[in-house]
């Protein structure tokens, strides 16, 4: 994450039919741009008949001088193997809206790491239907936006947020939002809203999962970062994580202890898509090492 | 687990409305009584107007000979508050009966536990509705019974089965059955029986659940050892445990990684239950440590 | 963690050699003081010619008023069991002072948890050898003192430490502190400076314990909470945690990594020992839930 | 491991100075052979002046027949990156040696992964300096060969062993031998000797680590499995687990937790190694996906 070594690195991701050759065939056309492949990792769901995915990082001189000519150049290719497929430049971060509701720990969490650098990408601006978490926000200049939200102006203030990222933002993260986001909202944003819930999905669907945790008494605890879709809740899962709770942990407990999963799942999976790590296929993830 | 520890060992289990003075008024009846209290733990859901919940390990000379004698000195005080209580000896050891079907994992980890005496209690017969796990029965002297099991002939199979485990058994492990069991069954052995089921309930209820964690794309799979009640998978938890996975693991990969999980945790709650550590409250238990 | 529930709660940790009738004398003397036994927890090493150890949490009106009365009545009880033992006030906020050096996580950590409401305690003062870090202190209005540090002020800048400490701390924490502190300074405070180091001891004792673990070649890597004693990193643990990682892992990677550990592992064992969850005993400690 | 599955499936792994177009330059051959990979991954310690380390599977029909055919055809590419390299059948089982004393808990769970398909290979024998464990070779009817080893009759045992292990073994596996290996029985079978060691290295070196890590009062016990070389318990780390342990577990606890930890975690190495996933490089290992 050292910013020096973003420079001139790309980042290419694939999609296609397994066949025979395909490794073949961009290695090489990485090999003849004179391009220094980094990292590389695949994964095919069956090598017979099934899909082949591929991330390729890699080193060229003059990348993004050279970015068009590249993928003019791997056109045929992509054609070929019939490949949905990106090329991204890591030195251009990525803009992140995060948005929240009062509930601070995720969002400290993704402040904190962004400033260590644990983090990349940049944090154009945070949204809010609370002004609570606002001096958070002021104290690293980042733009805040308090969008006040009700049963009845949630169309509204929809379309304020969309107005306020409307080319300003790659990726929106739902750091304890608390808020349902329409469809149309969603369809703007394809695979490009992370929510953190605070359960093990699919267990505890919907609202207070901590309450039905403890209901149901179970030993485990947990968070699940995904991706915002139609459906509630069962969007592909990008990342969990658990931790163990006993008898003698009531809901509050649960809240606190949760708190821990929550942010570090969350921060985990907002890490691996700024570095184009994902693949949304069949309704799950591929996250590339 | 030593057996020489457990001579003179009794364990006393409580559950009753909480209130000043309990711990003092048993703790002393056991001073009184000359015995010597070697562990203890206790848990309250609300010490103001909860229950109150209970377990004392000591040692006492000749307690087998004392027992009744101790059990009607200690009568008044659980009258005075209102307990409902037990008193078991832990150098009688629990009958269990283990049912399996073809899957061998679970009872080989339930024998070679036991074996090893990390496991305490006698297995008093296995119990099956197929053939296949004889030899490992046989090989430990273990009486085996093979109970053919069809759609028409389940009320005479569990009459069978009870039958077989008339005045024999004290606990009984469904350790990969796969099999329905009635509620006129459950009756019988209420909070004595013990299922694992292949996933961190209350995710993946009933059949195939790694089918389903696999369709559903999840990263942590896991598995839950409960007790058996009339609801399906949704007995009263007693331990579950959870491995990561990621995309590449196939539905044949999480059976496999799953396989190691639903051992050790059915074998954990196996022994905290042999122990008397579970008390079932509410429909989750207090595991005393 | 409840301000309000702290009012009135007592907390009494006791150690003594172990012999029948102690739980029952404990217990008894809190009934009759009116107290409620809120939680209890015990350890015997061997209960027939061990240390008995005993933290009892309870609730007793006008608490702090009749503390000195409550100490004067259990004294003989103590004495007759040859008891160590002493009673804290949960409502008398602990008094923290945080060693930083230059590194943040850990103490942003322990300052999240505390605005959280996680921690109890008062941060009394953040003492650095760097200014970096004030403005932290700042920002919540918090004590920061800047003390210079080389090889050769190192005596008078520990009295400028113990001056600065004087009557006004009960638990000092070394968040990454990266300085050897002399056996006179901790004989101030003996087992109540806690210190943070970067590696599963005993594994990796001393300087750059990730290049370490990292030529090792080690799978896990850990932190480790510990009391400080005249042996490097040899004082007693409070707490671990690992997190796994592989040959793909440079030695930056282990850190960034082991940052989450660390502040965690912190954070835990900071509460512990503001909650009178900690003795220590032969080297070890005790660690009671 | 389905066995079918293993059929006509080769593996190639390869080290060799890093550079620009290693991977186009493989993958190439391999596609022009009429083969198809199946998967692949790599690592490099640097791309631009490290080591490059690359596994590919691959399918490939007549594979065995065309064996000779395809090294000579790789040869000149081997040459061309200075490559050291091996390619092997995954249809041809690696031979296992397993060495044991008296526990058997690491030999059982070997034979049981074995025998439910997870493990691959074959168990050529077992050699052990105690007679205890030969009935659970018997059982299934693999070889086992009691070798008595006294302190001075060493040099001759291991010239025993040899002969025995003498062009019918690939790997050799420690489950819990307890045994010293000289370096010339070593330097048979370099990085082809894996040793269970029942501590998380580098901490507890050496005899008796639960006793080592009960003294040191660690809340981790941990398991590590390595490749044997001359230094003790210093050989390259394969895979490491832990688990948590606290202030009331006594050594022997330590012990009955660790078994656990220590078959699962030797059962993952020696699956790893038989699956050709393991290189050695600098005293450390690359584990390929």
């Amino acid at each position: 994450m050292n910013p020096a070594a973003l420079t001139n690195r790309g980042r290419m991701v694939i999609a296609c039919p397994d066949q025979p050759g395909i490794i073949s065939a961009v290695s090489t056309f990485f090999s003849g741009q004179g391009a220094n492949i980094v990292h590389s990792d695949q994964h095919s769901t069956d090598y017979r008949q099934g899909v082949f995915f591929m991330r390729v990082e890699f080193d060229l001189p003059d990348l993004i001088g050279r970015g068009e000519a590249l993928k003019q150049a791997f056109a045929p290719i992509a054609e070929q193997f019939q490949m949905s497929w990106r090329l991204t430049y890591a030195e251009i971060p990525k803009r992140m809206a995060i948005f929240v509701s009062k509930e601070d720990h995720c969002l400290l969490e993704l402040l904190w790491q962004w400033r260590a650098g644990d983090l990349g990408g940049d944090i154009a601006m945070i949204i809010s239907n609370h002004p609570d978490l606002k001096p958070h926000a002021d104290q690293l200049g980042i733009p805040f936006h308090h969008v006040k939200l009700t049963k009845e102006n949630r169309a509204e203030a929809e379309a304020q947020h969309l107005e306020l990222l409307k080319d300003k933002v790659d990726l929106i993260i739902l750091a304890r939002y608390m808020q349902i986001v329409s469809p149309e909202f969603i369809a703007h944003y394809p695979n490009r809203i992370i929510n953190i819930h605070h359960s093990f999905l699919p267990a505890f669907v919907g609202a207070k999962p901590y309450a039905q945790a403890y209901q149901r008494g179970v030993k485990l605890i947990g968070a699940t970062a995904h991706y915002v879709t139609e459906e509630l809740d069962a969007g592909p899962i990008i990342e969990q994580g658990v931790e163990r709770v006993d008898h003698r942990s009531g809901v509050e407990d649960l809240k606190r202890i949760g708190r821990h999963v929550e942010r570090l799942v969350l921060a985990r999976a907002v890490a691996w898509h700024l570095e184009d790590r994902i693949l949304v296929h069949g309704g799950k993830t591929v996250v590339f090492s």
